[in-house]
């Protein structure tokens, strides 16, 4: 389960890592960050193991190969795992801190934005098994959280992108003016001080609904919202679509649903649009194979009897769960915002 | 986590099946019971997995497979698990409906008298990975525990004995009448009436401890009484000796180091014996590699820098942790102990 834990926000890795806290401890670090950052990170911990973060890495079969690493390092009770990655690198870690030794302390150091503005609270972890997505996982938060906005500057255009649409979905959920703030912070998020802002921001959304729900009971589904028709479409691309930008199309649909059911208004829709469509536009997929993209929709965990749990919205801070049908009406809204919006 | 839950007494485990609990449910059986009770159990499941109790089933390799096996068959957030078998089927279901799904319900019926008397509650499971034995786990009470003696007819002597381990060990943390009680009554226990009495007994006390230390952070760490000593012996004999076979010859050669360290009185310690030694003097086992033996004790989870949390005794109801060194002197007790008991 989770327990309590702080978020320290730092504008010095290098001083963040001789952190107390982050002694005594086994490493589990991203590829790319160990490449860049090693001089900084090397000799400082138990063990250390490097991951590629791809979607083959996130697996049961993954993990058990990590815990013979860590028990063979001689891991025990009083020791620590501490993940410097993205969220890929943490569901290993905070799965694997849950279920070893019946559990673990951990300490995450995320490292892209969606896991700095998303991820790194509310405790959950997903892992595959053989060819099913996210299926197996646990509550387990780390005893501590380290921000260094730093590793933004090495981030990869898409990867910015990709923490955009996590951002964005909580000032979508929340509204007001706190939305009106982050979306235009957004814009600077390359500027570090900017960053840490809406970072901040983005987090106290997401705690608020968190602390209210944290075994995703009823209010967190909110934070579902562009989920389930973003998982679909990076079921459908082979997870080749990366995780922000499935959930800033997802909403874009969501909402087009929304308007073609008179749950949102045309003014409201295009509104929204507007905010969205600039970041995905370059990474639309054209989906051409409308049954395929139905099988997936229909795999959704919310998905029962041939109807979903959809997140449609109303406005700017209304998200809402609406039970809809899994049919040939569904699939046409989708062809028709596909056709629409997909020029590609 | 455990969160509440009931046992159930029940003496017509036919009319127990028929409970709501355990429709709407996927199961996962030993295959004695399987074979001995299937026209009772057949066709009420919504899928059905047979499982042989032994040590490499209870693997995270398994589970792995298990939980293919249950995706397959359409497993969902509402339904459950129900586990019909002794202590090792216990730990693959309740550690499955752990990781599952971020966690599902669970249902137990339990069939042997250890799992009856003890495993049962507590909400622990242990499972290996590889050669590491029980390194992983977790804490995931079942909803509901069916608690029918009449699977006792059925077990061989070795598995009666193996759960009064467990049951005298519960007494002797205990001591009082509730001791004398007890011991008289496990004598009598293919009797249903009597058993159903002992095995109430048993989870009474172990509640107890349970609920004022859930996550074994102190007073329930007297629960692994007999438990250092005797996994060492369970693993020298290649898990060919029977969980609570060793834990009643450990709680015995605890009681002898505690002798030796002047820490128990001879009466004290002949008294226990007596009560202790009827039940594994046919299975007790000659050690002749005293470093085997001794690499496995420095091999528990409780054992850092060379030494040991023991769990010795003072008397009956008093158990207390020492720390003690593994070296040549306790390496010399336990010599002493086996070659004055073990004469086969």
């Amino acid at each position: 389960m989770s327990g309590k834990y702080k978020v320290y926000f730092s504008n010095d890795f290098e001083k963040t890592l001789q952190n107390k806290n982050l002694k005594n401890s086994h490493l589990l670090v991203d590829r790319n960050i160990w490449n860049l950052y090693r001089n900084k990170i090397k000799n400082k911990y138990l063990s250390t193991k490097i991951i590629t973060a791809k979607e083959a890495n996130k697996s049961l079969e993954e993990v058990i190969k990590y815990i013979k690493f860590l028990l063979k390092n001689n891991i025990h009770k009083n020791q620590s795992i501490t993940v410097i990655g993205g969220a890929l690198v943490q569901d290993v870690g905070s799965f694997t801190a849950h279920i070893l030794l019946r559990g673990i302390n951990w300490i995450f150091v995320p490292t892209t934005i969606l896991a700095m503005a998303d991820s790194c609270i509310g405790s959950k972890s997903g892992i595959n098994v053989g060819e099913y997505k996210n299926q197996v996982g646990s509550f387990h938060a780390p005893v501590a959280i380290y921000i260094c906005p730093e590793f933004i500057q090495t981030l990869p255009e898409s990867e910015i992108v990709n923490g955009i649409g996590e951002i964005l979905k909580h000032g979508l959920i929340k509204g007001g003016t706190i939305f009106e703030k982050i979306t235009e912070e957004v814009k600077n998020i390359r500027n570090l001080r900017v960053a840490g802002e809406v970072i901040y921001q983005s987090l106290l959304i997401k705690k608020q609904i968190i602390e209210k729900d944290e075994l995703e009971k009823n209010v967190r589904k909110l934070l579902n919202y562009g989920h389930t028709f973003g998982h679909a479409l990076e079921g459908y691309t082979d997870h080749k679509m990366a995780h922000g930008i499935g959930v800033l199309i997802g909403m874009d649909l969501a909402n087009f649903i929304s308007l073609k059911e008179k749950i949102m208004s045309t003014s409201n829709f295009n509104k929204i649009h507007n905010y969205i469509f600039p970041y995905i536009s370059t990474y639309m997929v054209k989906v051409t194979d409308y049954n395929k993209y139905m099988k997936f929709l229909s795999r959704d965990k919310k998905a029962t009897e041939g109807e979903l749990n959809a997140l449609l919205s109303e406005r700017i801070g209304k998200v809402k769960i609406v039970r809809i049908k899994l049919d040939t009406k569904l699939k046409n809204y989708i062809k028709e915002y596909f056709n629409t919006y997909a020029r590609r």
